[in-house]
């Protein structure tokens, strides 16, 4: 029946590991990657407004700021902005830089979170493209009329061209830029093909009962288990409790070590 | 009756910002301070090891790191380990580098994290300090034997001494450093604060069943007011939802703008 | 004779240990302890403006811009102002910036860069902190008129407060910041002390004729020794030139591996 | 003749523009770029050698360590060494990591960096590549031997296999990485353009007798006139010395306004 789960399902999505890691981690290096494939830009000097501050916001605007960019955040949530103030960013609304910034990235989760209003306003040259979830935080239909000129100027690159001969840069017609214009990385992959493959494992072997038709998050235990499958290609050496101190944290020596909400 | 509350409590130290910014953003900044006045040491070249990579941990290894030490992390649970990893920072255990480290800082909230023999095979004029959450986590009892000499150098500073004229530099006699040898800046007390102050108010206006004798995470929507209280501080200018982007994303648009877990 | 040298001198200023040590590297943390212990102030989202983008700026520019400080630099020099762009600061006049900024910071070398007029425009609380030459770059003595009240508010830290209410936190009076309100580290004094003492030492040992009655910078294989005689505090370990790659190099395989222009 | 310059020359090589944006600023940017376009490598967590800490290593460390590398340096020049220190980063014999490290770059100048020895000892899959002046870093001639396997996996991407099945991945053959595997920004053609076209409309105009058959630096004034021209793109505004400025410096108020040798 529409919208009723017929099995139990696990919200690996959710997982911390993956989170970080498709997010966070990921996300810091296919911006830089992302941008230089298809406009070899650089990045030192160049003024950006990052729309959303969430963990794929705070990824690319970690790396564009260590590579000499002058980064603002657009944020409707006041606890995203304040760590964005923490972290050295100024918090604006997009209106108030919208024409003198050289790229503009949505990571929101939103639709049209820039518009043809916000798009009319940029300045020559200026770079768009999108990192959040879907091609609608770029409003890219309202750019398919007669007075502006789209030019394909190589793979996934175009120029839409205003009728005064201003263009605007705008990559993967709005779709993610990662996904599109990026490669993603083995060790990204490995970590969430082993999140999916572990939920499947525990839902196949849960004695009936355990999992309803219902939706799951990932047990913090396996969660733990994916990252510290992944130790080793580090070298890392993790640290074991002491019977003594295990007791002490009221903890098992195995883990897991956190709260489930623990991010 | 002895451990059952007779009243309704709200846990607000595990609220979103009070997180944050006592721990993360606030101890970024005592670290460095609480080192500063206590031994006057230049942080460019030191070798620095940090027990436990949660919060404060993460918070005195980007200040360390950032003005030029070279800092080596010790963690029990993997998945801090790997986000170590990602950041940066070699995962090793305590006995792999102590002999080498410069400074050793514990943030773990365990006992005994550094033991005495830790202290034995210390290099002289290592510095201990403690930024985790009590005074356990250094085993500063073991270093009360009569074969070592205690000279306390200035207020907060003591050198113990070993036979052989080696000396560790111990800081606070491993109370927290941040309490003891750093001042907390006015905006994270004000942070603190705010949170409790409408934690009471939410408790005493609340209509009667809403809490019962129970523990309680302060509402998320409480949590994200406390963050826009502080953003004008910074000047920053928050985005409004427009109705059709509400709707979409499914959000009253004055909040709350994330799941309650979301940190 | 009245400004004619009588002896041989060796401009220890100049060379790159002292310059480096002495401002790039001592300033990146001496900027943050005198802040800190004068101010208690968290740098975490506050606007700051650094006048100059020598050296000492941009020890002071790193150190704040990596605790979450958002900086503007003001600049004469377009090297350094482009130099200042690539680093990921606006380049603006001090004009643009003063009534919104919360630190000013003068690292100049000039006279007057902050005047009574720019102080006038500061925002209530506003720090004001010189780390260039001498107590000429901002000019307190305008600050010594009848309409202004000072308020000793602790050691090294006076209120200037305008007749409105306004107050500016001025900093040793004026004075160098990091002379006053900070330590030097022993490892900085070492280098420059050892700089000192090898100058000295070439001036006596060297043949008759070698030095005139001039100034000389030291020679470049000495600055050379003096950084390695600190090399083994870090365990750090130099690689030595094989005879082949010294003879394709052109150079002696003990140095001196650079021209004496080399920063 | 033979080594003999038949017309005045000039050596925009060695004006600061040139210098610090063809070599500090532009491969902070192309280090990343040339490896993720060859290889999609993963940055974070990874383990790196990279021998030489001139401009050229400067910027490839600052970009990798910013990313999340873990990165040691080998040098032969104790000033460039000790700034390794104060940066943060391991100072260290190449022999001491070379079977740990997952991505070995030199940029020395030098020849034979990294030996046939050294390439044995590398473990699998690590990278190999040369930012440094030309193909002469890495000793490639050593891999062309009967046992070794050479399997080109894409363009400028080889595989090198040793008979225990062991892989290194040689990019461009050890040639320019920046120049083979990634693009120039054109923001930085257009300085080294201008410092170029400069340069001979200097020569062209100067009256007789200014310049000799002999090699010229770039006068100052000229060096900071390419950094002004450049100055609008980042919408950068400098400050202008009052005459009362200029005469306590001693400075004419359109520049020079650093000594030649300034870096």
């Amino acid at each position: 029946m529409a919208g009723k789960l017929c099995v139990p399902a696990m919200n690996v999505n959710d997982s911390v590991t993956k989170q970080k890691f498709d997010n966070l981690y990921c996300c810091r290096e296919s911006i830089l990657d992302g941008l230089k494939r298809t406009t070899d830009v650089m990045f030192g000097g160049k003024q950006v407004v990052v729309c959303g501050y969430g963990e794929v916001g705070k990824g690319c605007c970690a790396a564009l700021k260590a590579l000499g960019a002058i980064v603002y955040i657009t944020e409707i949530d006041p606890i995203c902005a304040l760590q964005a103030c923490m972290d050295g960013f100024r918090v604006v609304k997009l209106n108030e830089v919208i024409r003198q910034v050289d790229v503009v990235i949505t990571c929101t989760g939103n639709k049209n979170v820039v518009t043809r209003e916000h798009l009319d306003r940029m300045k020559n040259s200026c770079i768009v493209c999108n990192m959040g979830h879907s091609n609608t935080e770029i409003d890219v239909t309202s750019l398919r009329t007669p007075e502006l000129t789209w030019e394909r100027v190589r793979s996934q690159v175009d120029h839409v061209i205003w009728p005064d001969g201003k263009r605007v840069v705008l990559l993967a017609e709005g779709r993610l830029l990662n996904l599109s214009c990026s490669t993603v990385p083995t060790f990204v992959l490995s970590i969430t093909a082993t999140t999916q493959a572990l939920a499947l494992i525990e839902l196949y072997n849960a004695p009936e009962g355990r999992y309803k038709q219902d939706v799951y998050l990932l047990p913090k235990k396996m969660d733990e288990y994916v990252a510290s499958l992944h130790l080793p290609s580090f070298d890392a050496h993790l640290t074991e409790l002491t019977d003594d101190q295990a007791k002490y944290l009221g903890l098992n020596k195995n883990g897991p070590f956190k709260p489930n909400y623990y991010r």
